[in-house]
């Protein structure tokens, strides 16, 4: 897949990656160097973390252009500030596409490595849902996954849409696109519309968890 | 070990820890989803570090139990809700089975990749007890393993007890139960008679960290 | 490089980076086990994500001596208590000796596993900056490094230099030593003269992230 219509859509996902963690990292005061940082955490968190799994060389340590991607990614913020915010519309159908693609690229990884297709799934949410999870950990918050999710959800879905046309004896090559739509059309219906799971009740427990049930 | 009187355990152990988990979710406005991911975090978190650690696949990769028993784990809470806190006896006790079990089956790996006792009591530990830090600093709290820590301790002793009755020429399939056995009552008793190792007090720094000292 | 004068000052880095993890930790309610696993962390983290990166086996199972360099670090703490404020001059150039020399060892392990050198500058980075981050985010903070960094950009400058007199013909064990005074001479310049990056403005966003912008 390592042609120009895989490249651009690649590149184009780790800008909107960047500059999410870049535009939460900014309202926690830190210096250029941390922005920096959750931006670029943001972005190759999730295929780190994949890549570790499968045992094979993390991506961004064969190309440098995730580090160049992410650098411009903090120029833009730095250099146009406020004016970013007329371009959100652009940035979340970056972030959606950037989304739809990774996840695609980590099922087919793992593919590769031979696993079952409910690891593959697990490693294409994995790939697209991860960088955010650090980012908020590292910005100290309740990470957004966790609460009224929207990302992690359609990586699954795109990812059942994947095998399933599989499945139906559809090519890799047919298969692939379709389900980077799913997951772009998962996303952009469920905050349309305002679709999520319920949130969990809490389980009140009078015993304490230090203390020997009597 | 792969026979009914291992894998029953290891199912108890991994519903007991995602529960816990799971519990521990419903406190922080969680969705489904979300209260998934902790329980999950919670039940393979500590043998996933190991195994990245130990450069083997990550146990969960090979074997889809442990999300099926997660998942089940969810769907109880969901159905029974507050009836569950009357099981908390029970769960209690599978919680315990379980980290005696996961602390010697994390030695075993470690043993099996042929390092020294040391690092397979760390290993152990490790497996019993990273989940549950994992969990802590998702759902953005101190983890507990670093207050009053019940559980790490009570795997670093089960370990050392395997070791000692090695060096006795005892079997390993002989020591291994009694090791685990260990596990379980020295986190019993240290719950029962409230016995935990002290608090580090604070040490007063006059000198701030970003100053160079005069 | 496996003689005393490396030996020495990487154990004197080990006690000083698990004293300021431990110092860090009394702040938060810890008891003496939970302080030994911050000091660990914040030693031993940064090489230990570095190694699973280059997919090599992680130090510090190699060589109980980190462990014990630990301990002593934290019987230090329990005995001295208060006095150790008057030896944090020591400490603080224990630390700073430490970030130099672990910065290098990372960038050779690097090169030795074949990578380019701006991956080299990247993990020399990690391994030295990435443990401080681990605490942090175990004692529920965000990190120092993304505020007003002196370690990370440190770690780079004297990266740079390592691989600019390389380019130079200088040999390694010339150069070597060489940058490792640049990474602490940085990070005492940074200090004495309150030199840090600008921070980030907070980039407004009045579109909200869970809706679909219009």
């Amino acid at each position: 897949m390592n042609n120009l219509f895989t490249i651009l859509p690649d590149l184009i996902g780790t800008f909107a990656f960047a500059m999410s963690g870049i535009k939460m990292a900014s309202k926690k005061n830190v210096d250029w160097f941390g922005a920096f940082v959750i931006g670029l955490v943001t972005a190759i968190g999730g295929g780190t973390v994949r890549d570790l799994l499968l045992d094979i060389t993390p991506f961004w340590m064969l190309d440098s252009r995730y580090f160049v991607t992410t650098g411009v990614a903090l120029l833009a913020t730095l250099v146009f500030k406020e004016k970013l915010m007329r371009w959100s519309n652009t940035l979340f159908l970056f972030d959606t596409i950037g989304l739809g693609l990774v996840t695609i690229i980590g099922i087919s990884k793992c593919m590769d490595a031979g696993f079952p297709f409910w690891v593959c799934i697990v490693m294409g949410t994995i790939t697209g849902s991860i960088g955010g999870v650090l980012r908020d950990v590292l910005l100290n918050e309740v990470p957004l996954l966790l609460q009224k999710d929207i990302y992690a959800m359609a990586c699954v879905i795109g990812g059942l849409v994947y095998f399933l046309f599989l499945k139906l004896n559809m090519t890799k090559d047919t298969a692939a696109p379709i389900a980077a739509l799913s997951v772009m059309l998962v996303r952009l219906v469920a905050i349309q519309f305002h679709i999520h799971l319920p949130v969990l009740r809490s389980v009140h427990d009078k015993t304490k968890d230090t203390q020997l049930p009597k």
